[in-house]
């Protein structure tokens, strides 16, 4: 009995050689090739095509190695009763704000312009974008929200944060509800989302909202695609009203090949890498449920599958 | 009588167009076509050909847009005893932290891989490098090295800063002298160089001390180009001891056509460029200054010509 580690080696060696690292006891598989269906008690994916789950009849436990499960959740074979863990990074809120900054930096201060320069061995020096027309707006204060904001102000951009319900946070401005909303949006020459998602905030950033940015703004999200009305985005950013975007989240994951995302030359698109927990991380909190799962201790991290999250 | 403003459009329009809007009553140029030679007062420009200056008789003043005057200070046919005044830029230690914080997260979180990636059609996840592996040195505490250690922190970076002489600075680790620089060489994954240029700090990056690094460094030099043995650090970027360097400042600016750092694929290059004073911040002193030189009242911010800064 052991787990299986059905994840890209992209991402799933690293887990691999953890999870060896950390319990030399353990079977571990890193290839579904390579494990006997009825000896894999444990799986570690992030998706799953119908019709793998039902081939591992003693699976018991079902590990997402990320905080967001949607995906798991969505396979339509999911047993009735399966426990399924979210993985929980200690380290998200830092990584999204590293992920923020550099892709605000990257647009702000001009960095692939000044690498193609390079390449036309092009001297030509620019000005640097004055901080007050680097005015940042974040949507939500959660844990993330507030870090990122932090970020941006020890790298001298003036922050304004804003929530649904009316927040007070030392050292930040912020706005709160529709009227503030629109407050927001009409001073951010970078917009941030950070807001998790919910009936209140899926579509809330469509063609009438983004409209209020001013022209030549920035937008960077790391909530959820959902959040985003992606063909009202892609529009602004075709009309010149907006001037960019950083997309680690989007409706459609991976997004199909025709999807304009793709080859658009203003949004720089990623593939939800801002926050990922670290192979160590991973593999420490799979063994640990793996331990209670044998031990009959209540598990760890555990999604409530009739809720979603 | 008025004011040249003898700098490449791309940077000196900005500059013309602040001036004329500050002083409407000032004459400016923007070209040396349109300008009477003998009613040139004062001239704003970074560097000068020989040949430049004795062609403008009633010349009383030089002004550098920059804090750096090095370039006007070579020029070998500079009048003795014209006044030569820098610019003062508020905002130079916080411009700089952008492009260190910058230039840092486009190398550890891969951003131009993301975007080859994208353009490729290829949505391959890659896990994020743990800030323990991003152990930042810097090297000079200096208002502008304390800024960039305070913005590295704010992006979970640990931080450690050296100078010649021991400093302390509350919430930041430091080490000074010989075997300070040693150990912190040997720790630092981003060495950020943000040093004067000195006689002890001339040449002072070469094989021996960039040796030092952890192989897999990333090198930062917003210091001096002359600090940097710069045949050594590209040997060390080709042996992979380095996996790269932003350099905003080199020894030879511009470096020369067959110069290796222009198709360097570890070399990422830019033109002097991470901080700079504003068109409105130069346009308002040089202006300050010729009132001042009116009025015979003492300049502003001037430059010991023989001391050369």
């Amino acid at each position: 009995m052991g787990i299986l580690v059905n994840i890209h080696p992209s991402m799933g060696a690293p887990i691999v050689d953890s999870l060896r690292a950390l319990a030399p006891g353990v079977q571990v598989w890193g290839h579904r090739e390579e494990a006997p269906a009825d000896a894999v008690e444990a799986m570690l994916a992030w998706s799953l095509k119908p019709g793998v789950l039902p081939a591992y009849p003693g699976l018991k436990l079902l590990c997402a190695p990320s905080a967001g499960v949607d995906k798991l959740l969505a396979v339509p074979d999911l047993p009735a009763g399966l426990p399924v863990a979210r993985t929980v990074d200690p380290q998200q809120h830092v990584e999204i704000a590293q992920y923020v900054v550099g892709t605000a930096l990257r647009h702000t201060r001009e960095l692939d312009l000044f690498a193609r320069q390079q390449q036309a061995g092009d001297w030509l020096r620019r000005p640097v974008r004055a901080s007050a027309d680097c005015r940042v707006g974040i949507l939500g204060l959660g844990e993330v929200g507030r870090f990122v904001a932090g970020a941006m102000q020890a790298i001298g951009y003036p922050v304004v944060g804003w929530s649904r319900s009316a927040k007070s946070i030392a050292g930040l401005a912020t706005h709160s509800g529709a009227e503030g909303l629109k407050q927001l949006l009409s001073t951010s020459d970078i917009l941030v989302c950070a807001l998790p998602l919910t009936p209140e905030t899926r579509d809330l950033l469509d063609r009438r909202t983004l409209s209020l940015l001013p022209r030549g703004a920035y937008f960077i999200n790391v909530g959820r695609g959902e959040q985003v009305v992606e063909d009202d985005l892609l529009a602004l950013l075709d009309e010149d009203h907006l001037a960019g975007a950083a997309l680690d989240v989007l409706r459609d994951e991976p997004p199909q090949p025709g999807n304009k995302v793709w080859g658009h030359p203003k949004a720089f698109v990623t593939p939800h890498i801002a926050a990922q927990a670290s192979a160590d991380t991973v593999a420490r909190q799979c063994l640990e449920n793996l331990r209670r799962l044998r031990a009959g201790e209540p598990l760890l991290n555990l999604v409530d599958v009739a809720r979603g999250y």
